[in-house]
């Protein structure tokens, strides 16, 4: 049997997730968030998030991504985002379909993030008037797409840059439980704190069966969006199956513990490769993602003993030292951590 | 405590399918449909539907059929619908929106459902060239709005029509099992060998938690859809639990007991609701809807007792005789509907 | 050779507008709209029409309502609009593309004009909530596609209930300087003091080689005017030559004249014709066309002749007494009129 | 007065060409291209270019670019392109609007070029399946932005790797005649015989009013053209004007003596510059486009004497020695040719 490292989307549902579902079933509900479970969900995010804002639960990250960009950026605006950001490699041009054709512009940064000054550089390149894409929005990816996160410092400096302009911040939080319990902050200090404006609040991949929520702090920004959620399909008749994963994964602090738990597996992975000769691993591990370049027969005997890691592409990158990535997630065995990492040392012993 | 007979989305989650999700849930399993669940659902639909085809799960009726709609309609395109179906009066323009601007032209007809006659009379004043929206797709529901089902020879006289002009047959099937239920007949009678090219297959009001399936029979028709599912956001990291409740449904007939449950149920209600002074039931039933007309006041003594019934719009009816929808489902408990139709007599009585 | 009466689209430039371009041609511009005639266009607009408003040329009358409703009407809005409107008849789902995704509405009216009573009961019936396309615009044609002008105080009922339920009303104006002409009031009064908010001007039909304005009275609406069109690729390089066709409509009044001089012959038609036995002139004659229906073989008789008119289409109509269309232009010779009615008269007295 | 050498789209109209316009005038004629002058234009390209194709006339070269990528490029896929390139920089998301949401994806390359080994390499990248935007079009600039020209083994380099991946190459021919006449080749070798699929032949920036071409030589591309241009508002319903603007444009070559005299001024001004002290032609001259670096008293000189020339942005450029760009045109003076170059020589001994 594979043990897999190679994503955290291949995990199931945590149980008291699925134990919420279930209760969630006792009895009728009224449909399309008309339900009590919906009904007390949007003051269970503002007590999380020590704020007023508005709550629209999805099923997919994409969804959440392209639907929030969407009411931030005009057919005729642009999205400044990272060159590896998921919203522009991995979603198919979803983006511009919801926005009805709005440009996405990709930002070099180390490590995955975008620099301040990198932003503001473009920005200020970026010509006025109706021949051009006008920016728009700003998205970060927190964690980023090379497992970083940003210090609520660094966002806050990204959005002073976005702001001046009159940009939307949006953060595409499909890890954000495992960048927070990484940063060691508090939810608001991470987000409208520091000026994010609209939030992808991921919940898929740290044990949900699928449910994301759309987060708009600036609440003009919602005015539109139950409208862009219905007519994209994205409004759920039985809307409280999704909201009952949500208020699972937000009570007791599951959500928080759950990435804990996946951001402890990962620094010990990180810990146990970074210790073998021959190993880097390129990018701080801020959350549940470890980036190692490896010696291919290493990466070969990983895989040998039965360990699945995802080979990650680097352009550039030397053959014989690919890199791959590592995700934990919730429920990750730290005996499997423990044995991919004999498994690890018995080859280089070899 | 009210019984509801408003909508069939007020139901939860049928328990066998419920334990088909935490069956799923044992272990890892590849993300985005590349599961074993979902490798050998194509399989158990083409033996349902005794032929070859093409399946694509995703959560939302209105998903199923914007999705379906763009695949066969170009944005210069017209889509040929009845007037009260629920993809021109209750998508907010979501097939709009997925095609990227085709028109949905509406067509009246007794009962819900589109007459042959009217389907050709309205395409042949459809004038050809480029300054008019081409015929393109023609949809229709079953159940229909009403509660009305479309025999396989009803289907195949629009069928017909729609081909020999080289249109493409949809059908809306969020009721479709109900529908099955009430012909008798077999799937493939009542879809692909009475014309039809591409079936929303809908699971989630007759006991799925939110899952609904494209079928294409058309194979041709299923080349883009993968990547318009996607890029619209509907493409599940864990499709297992969407292709589990699929599974499940269709295994030991569970989707066609449910249905015919459901039926039996709604034909109680109209028999005993018909057989009442100054109650009508409008509309055939034909699986688990009613249509009654009746006293104000019994609607009200009816609402009294406890039952709640969906007021139904009827451009020039009579507000002392007001339309009232009750629909039943897999779960609707006999003993309520006698209920009802007790609580109804009593009032007559009185 | 055949003498047209089927549109006034056949017609070329009127000899003035044609001198207009050529002195425009006299050494270089500034492009896209940054010349001098451009400049002083938009003074010229709110000198006519006694208001401060906003201008911005393009060459179609589709571009100009395209772009007009996509302003005002959110991707999951609604147009209201006559059943017969060019809109929506004629346009190839222009509103819909530009607008990502709108639903037009239609409404019966007699002799092409929607009335009062019949909008109101539309916006009544439309539901609210986001399952449903939202009334966001109200459309209305002037002339009518049935000839006929709407008068000041029926423009000001219609927006009455148009802007007390926050609707936009505009004007397609492909025809609106016959319109003026034949109801002899100001281009305020029939416009912005009505309550019309945006118009689409037409000046290609009556004279240009290819010119329509948009007029924005409701400023607010311009804010994202001129980034629709230069992504619809609407902003001409050199904007001269529209702006010039423009201004030398509007200069000594040469629009209202040539309008005058087709109404002129329009009602010397219809006057000639409605004379004659089994000759019905199913419209009023407000502007430039008349709808007469007549014998088959007076029809064929008058082609025979070498007269072209349009044969339209009357749902239910008498294919022994079909219906013709007889548009006029600045540019029809009375001698034309003449001849057609003595061809005519010829005719029933054979 | 200013002499402008900023742009050739501050040009008017060849005498020549408004002569055909004010021909065509003469008399009535079918709309929306069904007239006489329509009817013979494609045979009159097909001769031009000794082959079978389809065209459609257009007014703008955004509309002809926006059009020509939409027919080869699904919303989900992706356009190829220099990162200089007009499509990408200068069309406000008018590619992302009529393809309904598909991808810009820039390349560098010298000189405004695709190399095609940075073709190859950005294909071998992409990656397949539904998460990512899928390879559709290329899209290369003739002139290019440098004013540089593709040679016919050139294009065809590049049309080998993008049919080997069954992409359609798409030529931006704002300036085809320009780079024709640079190139000496024959229309069919600098197109469809080096593997272009679909061509934006410009005419406005050399000599007419506003009249584009899009050229198709495979032509099942041209299929749904028509709907395409009808339903953006881009179908004249006085199309002849359009027509014989093209018309007189490719007669008695007067297409290619107007690039070959700009061209030819062009030369002209770079020979003269590049011989003075201090100032480097930065991009090979190979059609009416000159690139010159040069201090920025000479550039300030040269304004105060008279002569407009455009500054040009220069990532990382000296601002001691600015970018500016020279455009020469059909009626290019040359007088004032010398006069600029006498102007900036004086600068230099002064």
């Amino acid at each position: 049997m594979t043990v897999n490292f190679r994503s955290d989307n291949v995990t199931g549902i945590h149980p008291v997730i699925l134990r919420a579902i279930e209760a969630a079933n006792a009895g009728p509900a009224l449909p399309y968030g008309n339900d009590e479970i919906t009904a007390r969900l949007e003051k269970r995010f503002a007590e999380v998030f020590e704020t007023d804002l508005a709550v629209f639960p999805v099923a997919t990250g994409t969804a959440a991504n392209a639907l929030s960009l969407a009411t931030s950026t005009p057919p005729w605006g642009a999205v400044y985002c990272h060159a590896e950001s998921h919203i522009l490699l991995d979603e198919c041009n979803a983006p511009e379909f919801y926005s009805a054709g709005a440009r996405l512009v990709p930002l070099e940064g180390e490590h995955g993030r975008i620099a301040p000054a990198t932003l503001e550089a473009a920005l200020a390149a970026a010509p006025p008037g109706v021949h051009h894409a006008q920016p728009a929005t700003v998205s970060i990816t927190q964690l980023s797409e090379c497992g970083t996160a940003y210090t609520p410092e660094h966002v806050a400096a990204i959005a002073r840059i976005a702001h001046a302009r009159g940009l939307v911040l949006h953060m595409d939080g499909s890890r954000f439980a495992n960048a927070l319990a990484g940063l060691s902050c508090k939810p608001a200090e991470a987000t409208w704190r520091a000026g994010v404006d609209i939030l992808s609040f991921g919940a898929t991949k740290n044990g949900a069966l699928a449910a994301e929520a759309i987060v708009v702090f600036r609440k003009d920004l919602a005015e539109t969006l139950a409208f862009r959620r219905k007519r994209a399909g994205h409004l759920f008749s039985k809307m409280r199956f999704l909201s009952a994963q949500l208020e699972a994964y937000l009570a007791d602090g599951l959500w928080l513990a759950n990435a804990r738990h996946a951001n402890a597996q990962a620094r010990a992975l990180a810990k146990g490769l970074g210790a073998l000769n021959g190993v880097s691993v390129i990018h701080p591990v801020d959350g549940n993602e470890v980036f190692a370049q490896m010696p291919a027969g290493l990466a070969r005997a990983i895989a040998a003993a039965g360990f699945a890691m995802e080979p990650w592409s680097q352009p550039g990158g030397d053959p014989a030292r690919p890199l791959q990535r590592l995700v934990t997630a919730f429920n990750t065995d730290p005996k499997h951590v423990d044995a991919l990492l004999q498994a690890a040392k018995r080859r280089k012993a070899a």
